[in-house]
This record gives structure tokens, C-alpha cells and sequence, in this order.
């Protein structure tokens, strides 16, 4: 008995964990084994999603409950689900807390399962998508990847929202659905997922700026999807409904900014904190503190934002970003490949768990409201308000670009427009009424269907709107116009590069200029403080240089690859990190083999 | 209201996360600016536990709650803790579980952080305590270490286990203590901590059998105490009390076998599973598939096993044994420089959260039940328990040694016995009754007592001793004599050689002779199945013979050693990774730097 009641104990966290380490195990055998018999269509998300159905289906089919209860049931509609047995959690008499099996499938929003993956996987796949951005280019794109995220999410925003708004209407008045639920799912459904278009373009090695362009905006969009789903939950609370109130919406429209900045100043703290930490010590002498400490900080990030009520991934993603541009100069060159390898991994894992996750609640959850007009609409406008999107945003882009978008581009920029993980976050987030949870369900097969139908389809798509594929990431010089010509005035970029590189680089690395001669006479107290304490090593200079020559013509690196034999690998490999991969999480990394040539010429 | 509430459910896990992270990251940069000022008498374990003591004991002051309810208080001693106030978890109408802050102060066992922790951070430190272990020393040493484990964790259990039932004599008789309860106890304090132990031995880098004794012992006697505690609750449960029951006993007894052999024999099924997946497919092709397998599959040994009812931690620890013996030499050299790296992330991070807690509980814990005259007998049996192990063991294993035990080491032997994480996962899991309270109070002292106390006295305990202390891990051929002589007969160690070398090395990696030679005829089939699918190439030849040499005059040390500056340093490397790097964790790695030195000859 008291064995049993043990081995009870444990079996609560073990055998879940098990199931879902399981899972990701032959998530990723089956889609490594697919992969060589030359399956190109197949995907990690989709996989993972698949197998996450298969073993909802089975605890369904092992635990049938009909005794199910789902809040805010006012119409007859689903009669088998209105039966007794209100809490899911029992109580013993020592108030022990035993998790009943079915608690999750009416409350999918507060267990164990989705704060574990939310907390410990989404940050570093952000975090990794964000440290791994190829920072030149995506520099020479900010300006389009900036429309596309917040004037693109935004119009995507209200044509879901007015898309959706007309189909309740065709829906049996029952359903309650306010202009600000239809708002909501616009919210929920404009952010573009970046784990899956990761994966979907570094597998198709798409051209560079398309990648850029795609990537960035899904990074980007996630967080201004983030803070209108939390501006429009403000608005509504004011109890504002239908009626236009200056006051709620001024309201939103505040909290949208402070939540935006916010984030992001917190974000940039961390990056402080870990650039001065790593600058003004000797961290650098132990590796493995530097990649347990850098960690730490940048998972801290989302943590502290999510603590304070901010938006815990814009903030990491702001990290990730920063990092990759200050802390990086600071680390040893041990350190940097292993933080690099340690968020690869958490990425790969953490993409599978989660896409796993999703599969399991959509055949697990028990409270689905499944509303055929609803889904249709959604499908719908979903294709429309990213039309709505792109083309014209596209249109007023290549009016300021000299090198212009092309139409290709475009289309795959519509088709492309994968949902995952921070759409199924917000989602989740309400599922208390009847109107919150259709937004769900909807939402879950609208990411199905997003990464089956649309992540399976990209590759023949690509091939017949012949934009070239297996591009090599490191490739950069052919197309060098496009990058410099941005549509950007010259004089934000300048004001920004001086900002960068006089105040930004002296103060956070060992690169740049003196600061005492950046900054003027009265700071000398500042400047001296925060001067870099050693003096440039050969090694460090020829680092900072090669990361100057990357932000204005990459000469750095057209030399390296035009003497790569003769330059020494070390340096090399340096760069490749710098370079940032280019987000090809799956790429292997062979700094043995590499040195290994040098060694034997 | 509805943004406060959304707010209220991230506070959930994100805030305690946040001041974990912090506080392991205050830890860290502690103990490294400690170490940097040559303070070598400090321990990550033992900061860690101070830093959340002074967690705990903010925690504590902030939320003061009087409203406790202590499970099983039968006396009127803790008054104050007797008021209402049943059910920890408070369940809204929609069946919401809304954590109460105050929910593990009384009822540590059940919560999500302690399950988190030990499913999450104990796997990778017992893994990589065995996998990085020196194998060729540990099978030289293995005679020894298997004996003080198991004779010497069952002498100890039953040393203390008489001593406290004596002291609880002298305790007012209002206790119900049991002789049961008394071996429980003694079978929770007998588990050394593997964990604190490496950390003290790693730092001070002291004589390697020493080292190896002492480690190999605490990983190993974990899993005897895990099972005796296993039997001993067995044993209670039957109702036998104080009569002498030979069924529950024999009941008993077939457990602590059937647990022993079942968590041997499942961590065993995964290496396997790791060994002939790497050897038949091209996994090692792309080292983030191959990391991430073998990371999945080696935590699956202890999910299983929790999952079966088994010893998680006995079953990862025969799995990292035979991973680092066998299906290490199936991997590429990214794919084991990525994977050592991996677990030493883990298990630094993992040892700072479980001592950081372990600080945390004691203070933040409010059913602490402190028996002074339990405590005082707890801290004499401890040393006596010891004393009684440890000598008249080394006396009769220097019987059968032809290199002895020095006196000095045994000395030492009886001062480093550490306790941690395995003793706090065994006390916690009963805190109903007082007498499992105070137990678990009693516990979590001797832990701190020893990691601060003893742990700190043992850089001055060496020095005293004459105990060498600095030695270079790799340092093998001047004590070469001690490790082969051994006291164990030859037949065995040749029964176990020709076991290993032709059928468990052919059958699951690239090395040995072929299957076809060392099986009989009739096992043909079975032989061409298993048999290695591709021609040994260069480098593995050069592997496997370098682990050949190893196992019996350490040619291929001594060899490299010499002629280190000749040999290409792609070798070199793979064999500081096969020598197991002596469970260094804190060592850095510099593959950069070497291969960088060697290029420029």
C-alpha cells in the first residue's frame, strides 16, 4: 500500500515527462529518417504535431470521461458535457494535491505541462532565433521587416477582425461574438510563427533577403501581436462593447506602448548587465561559468518581464538581439561555441515539445467548440488579411527601395505565413467561455493547418514561383547591392551607427573608440569608469575589426573566403559565430574538422 | 481586472523561476570572485545553500503565516501551528488551481518545484558524475568501491540505525520512534552525495584512488540506500514493527534485489538503445540529432525507471557508466565534445538549484519538528557509522590489495562523507507523521552541518593528513602499479574482459574483434546482424585501439603524453574525452586553443 501510494507520487511528473521524451525521440528519428530517403516536405513541427494527435488520441481512448465539465456552457448544445464533477483537483485529507488525469482537458491554460514549456522552452527558441539573426542583413532590411511587423500586423489585425466580425454574423445568434472577440482572434492570428518558418527556411535554404524579410517579421510580429492581444483584453475590460470609447481605446493604446517599451528596456538591461559582467571581469577564463551565467541573464529576461505583466518574448527577443551585437565581443571564442550549442539544442527540443504539445491538446482537450463558419471564415481571411498585408505594404516599400521586392517574394511572403506557438500561447491564455473557446480551437487547427498544408506545400510552391533554393547562407557577395541600398534616409542610419559604434561599443565591449574621446569633456569621470580595462589584444582588435568590416562592406569576410587557406582557422571560426549562422539551427558544426585541414597543409 | 488576473497566472511560475535564476546567479559569480581571491575553503554547494537560506528566510518574514497545519501533531508542543486552515490549495468555482504561497511549507514533497527539480537537474548530475568517471581507474578501483557501497552502506545504515535507537531511548517517551524508523533514518544518512563530493574533489584535485574511491563509492552507495530506504518502508508497511518478521524481511530483501537488478538492467536497455542507434544509423553525421538522442535517451533511463516504480537514479547511473564505456566511441567528435559539454551545463546549474533549495526549505519549511537530543545522536552516529565502515573494510581490503589503502586516505575517507541531494530526496518524501518530520529536520541539518563544516575543513584536513592535493587529472604513470594490482582474482576480471572486449564491444559499437570470430557457429545470423555495417575507417581504428590500450597498460596515454606535439591533435582530443576528463566539471575546455597551437607549428 504505502509502496503503492510511493510509486503514485512519482508516477505523477514521471510518466507525462516520459511520454513526451518519448515522443520528441521518435519525432526526431522519424523526421531524420524521412529526411534521407530525401522527403523534403516533411518538417519537425508538422512531425512532432502528428505524433502529439496520435498520443492525445490515445489517452483519450484509455481515459473516456464523459464526466467532463466546461465552464460557461449556457446553451444545450454539447449535452454529454454538462455532467457533474466540477473540481478536477482533488483534495486529500493532508492536502496533498493529486493531480487527476483529467485535469488539463478542461483547463488547459494553468497546469504543470503548459508553464513548464512556456517558461522553459520559448525563451531560448526567441532567444535563439534572435541571437542567431545574420545582424548585417537584417540591419540593411530593418526598415522592411519593421513595416511588415507593426503596420503589416496591425492591417492583418483589423482585416481578420472585420473578416471575422461579418462571418459571426452569419453564425446563429446564440453565440455572443463582440467586434472586440472578433479583434482578438485578428490579434491571435497575426502572429507569424518564427520556430516553424525557421524550420521551413533553413531547410529550403531560401534566397537570403527573402529569409531575412520572412524571419524578421515573424520574430517582430510576435511581439506586436503580443501587446494588442493584451491591449484589446485592456479595452475590453473597460466594458466598452461596441460603443467606441475614446477613453478605453487611449487607454489600449498606452498600454500597447508601455508594454512595447517596457519589454524592450528590459530586455537591453540584461544585455547590459551580461556585456558589463563579462566586459569588467574574468569570466572569460572559465567557460563554463561564462555560458552558465550568459544563460541565466538572458532566460532572466523573459522571466522578469513576465514577473513584471510586460511581454516576457519581446523582451527576450530584444536580449537575443542585443546580445548577439555587444555581449558577443566580450566572450571567449570556447564560450561563444558553447552558448551557441546550448540554445541549439533548446531550440530543437523546445520546438518539438511544444509543436508536440499543441498535437496532444487538440485531441485531448475535451471542450472543443467547433464552429464550421467560424473555421471557414477564419481560413478565409487569414489568406486575405495577409494579402491585405503584403501586397500593398510591398507596393509603398519598393517606392523607397532601389532594389525592389520582387513579386516571387511576395506571393511566398503570403503563403509563408505560418502559425505556431505564440498564437497557441494567447489562445490558451481564455478558454472560460463558450466565445473564448471556439477562438481556441479555431486557432489550434488553424495552426494544424498552417503547418501541414502551407509548411508542407512551400517547397513545390518555391520551385514553381522559381525563387532559387539551397542557398548557401554564408554566400554573400553576389547580391551585395541589395543589401546596401535601404530604404532608410541616410541620416537615421547614421545617427543610429553613431550611436552604435561612439557610445554603445565602448561602453558594453572592447571595441570602438576610446570613449573619452567619443564622449564630451564633462563625462571624463563616465568614460574613464566604463573604459575598457585591458588593453586590446591581438586577438580581440582583429575581432572588433572583422565586425566592423561586416557593418559597412563586408570586407572582413569577402577576404576570409577569397584566403581562407591561408588565413588561420581561428579567426575564421570567430567569424562564422559572429556571423550569426544565419539561424541554420540544424547545420553541423565542424570546428575540429576544419582545423583539423589547416593543420595538415 | 482581467489584465491583473492574466497577470496573477504568469506570476505563478515566472516570479519563484526569476528568484531561483537570480539566486544561482548570485551564487556562481560569488563563489568565483571568492575562488579568485584564493578563498579556496568555499563550495558552490555550500554558497548555494547559504543564499537560499537567506531566500528562505525572506520568503518566511514577508509572508508570515500562523495559520499552518502540521500533518500527524498529536502533542500540544507546536501550538501555534495547530490552527485551522486545511486545504493549501484553494480551487475557484471553474476549478482553477491557484497555488498558495504557502503550499510547500508544509507539504514539501508533492509540489511542482521539488518534481521540476529532482526530474529535471538529478538525472544530468548522476549521469554525468558516471559518465565523465575515469573508467580504466574506476574498473582497477571497482573491487573496493563495490565493497564499501555495498557492505559499507549496509554497516553504516546499521550502525546508525542502533545508535539513534538507543539516543531515541533518551527521549521523552511521547515519541513513537520504531527501530524501523531508526534504519530509515540510517539509510537515508548513509547515501554520500555524490554531487557535493565531486564538487570538494574537484576543487582540491587530490590523490586520483583516492578520488576514486571516494566518488566511485558515492555514486554508488546512493543507489544501495535508495533501495535499503525502499526495503525498509517495505518492511514497515507489513506491520511488523519491533517482532522480527522473517516473511517481511524476506519480502524485503527480494525487493532491494528485484529494485537493484530491474533499475541495472533498464539503464542498460537505453545504453543499448543509444549504442546500436548510433552504430546503424548515420546519426553521427549531424551532431545535434546525435546530442540530442543521446541526451533524450539517456534522462529516459530515469523517467522509465521513476515511471516503473524503479530507482531513476541507479538505473541513470549504470546508464552513464555504459554510455561513456560503449556508445561513446559510436559518436562523432562534435557530437561528444557537444554532449560533455551539455551535461556539465546541467550538472553545474543542477547542483546550485537542489543545495540552493535544500537552504530554501530549511528555513522556509514551518513543520520543522527539531529534536535536540535526536539531532546530537545523529551527528555522533554519523562519524561512529562511518568509522565503523570505513576501517575495518579498508583493513580487509588491503588484505587482498597489493597496493594498500594508506591510513591517511582512510582517514580522510571518514571525513569526506558528505550528504546531499540523494539524503533530501529520501527524507522528503514523508513528512506526514512527527516522527518523518523530525527525520527530514534532523536530515536537512546534518546535510548543511557536513557541506559547510566538513566540507569546509577539508582543504585543512588534507593539509594535516599529507594528502597531495593539485594533481593533474591526466597525471597517470607514476602510481601505474596501483591500478593494475587489484584485489580481485584474475579469473573474474578475465571473465568480465572477454565478456566486454568480444561481445558487448562488437555487438554495440565499431571496436573489437569480429562477431563472426567470437561467437560460436550457430549464432551466425545473429552475428551478421550485429556485425559492424561499415569498414572501419582511419580515425575510429585509431579510437578503438587507443581504448584497447587504455583498458590494459595505458599505451595510448603514455604514447600522446610523449609525443603530444607530433601526433595530430584530433586524436589527442578524442582521448581526453574517452578518459573521462575525471569528472572535472569546472575544467575548461580549449579545442580552439590547442588546435590553434598546433597549427602553428
Amino acid at each position: 500500500m504505502m509502496s503503492g501510494a510511493m510509486q503514485q507520487k512519482q508516477d505523477n511528473v514521471a510518466l507525462p515527462v516520459f511520454a513526451a521524451v518519448t515522443l520528441a525521440l521518435i519525432t526526431i528519428l522519424s523526421v531524420w529518417k524521412l529526411k534521407q530517403f530525401k522527403y523534403k516536405l516533411v518538417n519537425e513541427a508538422g512531425v512532432a504535431m502528428f505524433y502529439g494527435l496520435l498520443l492525445g488520441l490515445t489517452v483519450r481512448l484509455i481515459w473516456t470521461d464523459k464526466g467532463e465539465q466546461c465552464p460557461g456552457n449556457t446553451t444545450a448544445t454539447n449535452e454529454q458535457e454538462n455532467t457533474s464533477d466540477i473540481s478536477m483537483v482533488n483534495i486529500t485529507p493532508h492536502g496533498h494535491i493529486r493531480n487527476d488525469k483529467r485535469q488539463f482537458s478542461s483547463h488547459p491554460e494553468e497546469t504543470f505541462d503548459l508553464q513548464v514549456l512556456f517558461n522553459l522552452f520559448l525563451p531560448p527558441i526567441i532567444f535563439h532565433g534572435a541571437y542567431t539573426l545574420n545582424q548585417k542583413r537584417f540591419i540593411a532590411n530593418l526598415g522592411s521587416v519593421l513595416t511588415y511587423a507593426f503596420a503589416g500586423t496591425i492591417i492583418s489585425c483589423m482585416c481578420i477582425g472585420a473578416c471575422m466580425y461579418g462571418f459571426t454574423k452569419l453564425m446563429p445568434p446564440k453565440e455572443e461574438f463582440l467586434l472586440t472577440h472578433c479583434l482578438l482572434f485578428g490579434a491571435i492570428m497575426s502572429a507569424t510563427d518564427p520556430v516553424s518558418v525557421l524550420g521551413l527556411l533553413s531547410d529550403l535554404r531560401v534566397d537570403l533577403d527573402l529569409h531575412m524579410l520572412l524571419f524578421g517579421e515573424s520574430v517582430l510580429n510576435d511581439a506586436v501581436a503580443i501587446v494588442l492581444t493584451h491591449a484589446i483584453t485592456t479595452y475590453t475590460q473597460m466594458d466598452a462593447g461596441l460603443i467606441f470609447d475614446p477613453t478605453a481605446f487611449l487607454h489600449a493604446f498606452v498600454f500597447f506602448l508601455g508594454v512595447l517599451i517596457g519589454s524592450f528596456l528590459l530586455g537591453l538591461i540584461f544585455t547590459v548587465i551580461t556585456a558589463l559582467l563579462t566586459k569588467f571581469t574574468r569570466l572569460h577564463e572559465n567557460p563554463l561559468l561564462e555560458t552558465s551565467v550568459f544563460f541565466l541573464l538572458s532566460w532572466s529576461s523573459y522571466l522578469s518581464a513576465e514577473a513584471c505583466g510586460l511581454s516576457g518574448i519581446v523582451a527576450v527577443m530584444f536580449c537575443g538581439l542585443s546580445q548577439a551585437r555587444y555581449t558577443v565581443l566580450n566572450l571567449s571564442s570556447e564560450g561563444r561555441a558553447r552558448i551557441k550549442q546550448l540554445f541549439e539544442v533548446f531550440n530543437f527540443l523546445g520546438e518539438i515539445s511544444i509543436f508536440g504539445y499543441m498535437g496532444y491538446i487538440l485531441l485531448k482537450f475535451t471542450c472543443h467548440k467547433f464552429e464550421p463558419v467560424f473555421i471557414s471564415g477564419a481560413l478565409l481571411s487569414v489568406f486575405l488579411s495577409r494579402a491585405f498585408n503584403i501586397y500593398p505594404l510591398s507596393f509603398l516599400l519598393n517606392l523607397g527601395r532601389t532594389n525592389k521586392i520582387p513579386c516571387k517574394f511576395q506571393h511566398f511572403m503570403i503563403f509563408a505565413g505560418l502559425r505556431g506557438a505564440v498564437a497557441f500561447r494567447l489562445a490558451v491564455k481564455e478558454t472560460d467561455t463558450e466565445v473564448t473557446r471556439t477562438i481556441f480551437t479555431t486557432t489550434l487547427l488553424m495552426i494544424g493547418f498552417t503547418i501541414w498544408v502551407l509548411g508542407t506545400a512551400a517547397d513545390p510552391m518555391l520551385r514553381r514561383l522559381d525563387i532559387r533554393v539551397g542557398v548557401d547562407p554564408d554566400e554573400n557577395q553576389e547580391d551585395h547591392s541589395f543589401e546596401i541600398a535601404t530604404e532608410r534616409p541616410d541620416t537615421t542610419q547614421g545617427l543610429w551607427h553613431s550611436l552604435d559604434y561612439k557610445y554603445l561599443k565602448p561602453v558594453l565591449t572592447h571595441c570602438g573608440p576610446p570613449l573619452t574621446e567619443s564622449l564630451p569633456q564633462c563625462c571624463g569621470v563616465f568614460a574613464r569608469v566604463f573604459s575598457s580595462p585591458r588593453v586590446q589584444e591581438d586577438e580581440e582588435e582583429e575581432l572588433c575589426e572583422i565586425e566592423a568590416g561586416k557593418n559597412t562592406l563586408d570586407l572582413g569576410k569577402t577576404e576570409s573566403q577569397q584566403g581562407s587557406s591561408e588565413s588561420d582557422s581561428a579567426s575564421e571560426h570567430q567569424e562564422d559565430l559572429l556571423d550569426g549562422d544565419l539561424g541554420l539551427g540544424t547545420a553541423p558544426v565542424h570546428p575540429r574538422e576544419a582545423s583539423g585541414s589547416s593543420t595538415q597543409l
